[in-house]
């Protein structure tokens, strides 16, 4: 079996109200669309997928449902860190949700406000937002290895 | 904000595990390894990042737990309809857990036993598997468009 991801599959209560905020909001293209399903393009050779929970669970299975966030994250990394705040800006226009952020300040004091991005233990700088459904997207900059693999050259 | 995942990150119960599963069962190379997270590279400007749910819970909060299965599922696609079969004969080899087909066949049928994949409405050939913390990998072989764009040429 190779080491390859060829779709991330969520699914997802409203398809319309997720293109909503991808297409329209992030201006995101769709690459394939039929009745509950909205796919786009999010690399070389990946596809996202956002699937009718209704259509999943009948392939997949019922569904963990219950407080708490899913148990994923998909980030999203840019090179220069100032673009960080821009992307979680651009999310909070497209109408994103701003996602508390639990962890604080190395000083001790309070957590920052939502929306604001955090220098990290493992060196890089992120913060969260979440997608209609509450799914976390986390922008990152990551400097070193990851930002080497995962952030294209323009 | 470009249209582009750059990890997927997955809490795991127990890193070591994954790891087990992963890079001694299915025999992927780790990118990068710290305690509480292993990554591997997933695609060309793609990482698949396991992470200790206790970390991740630290950072993003607590997970929702019960019964069910998450809601996503990461798709492995190959070329061959053929290929499909195989890789679930490698998966299994490598421990991962067979799961339930929920979907008879289209004769009214009963559901055909785990590890076989079947032919699905939207045109293709797949099936599933459950990794160490049941997170479900679709096998798909989808001729046409997704295939076009996922499956790299040799």
């Amino acid at each position: 079996m190779d080491q390859r991801i060829s779709l991330i599959t969520l699914a997802v209560a409203d398809v319309a109200r997720s293109r909503a905020f991808y297409v329209d909001g992030l201006g995101w293209t769709p690459e394939l669309e039929a009745p509950g399903v909205l796919i786009i393009r999010a690399g070389e050779h990946l596809l996202f997928s956002l699937w009718s929970e209704t259509e999943f669970e009948e392939e997949v299975g019922p569904i963990n449902r219950g407080p708490g966030v899913a148990p994923l994250t998909l980030a999203h990394n840019v090179g220069p860190k100032a673009q960080v705040d821009d992307v979680l800006r651009t999310a909070r226009v497209a109408g994103a949700d701003p996602v508390a952020v639990t962890e604080g300040p190395e000083d001790g004091g309070p957590p920052p406000p939502a929306w604001v991005a955090v220098d990290r233990d493992w060196g890089g700088y992120s913060g969260y937002f979440g997608d209609p459904d509450g799914y976390r997207w986390e922008i990152a900059c990551a400097p070193g290895q990851v930002n080497d693999i995962v952030v294209p050259r323009e």
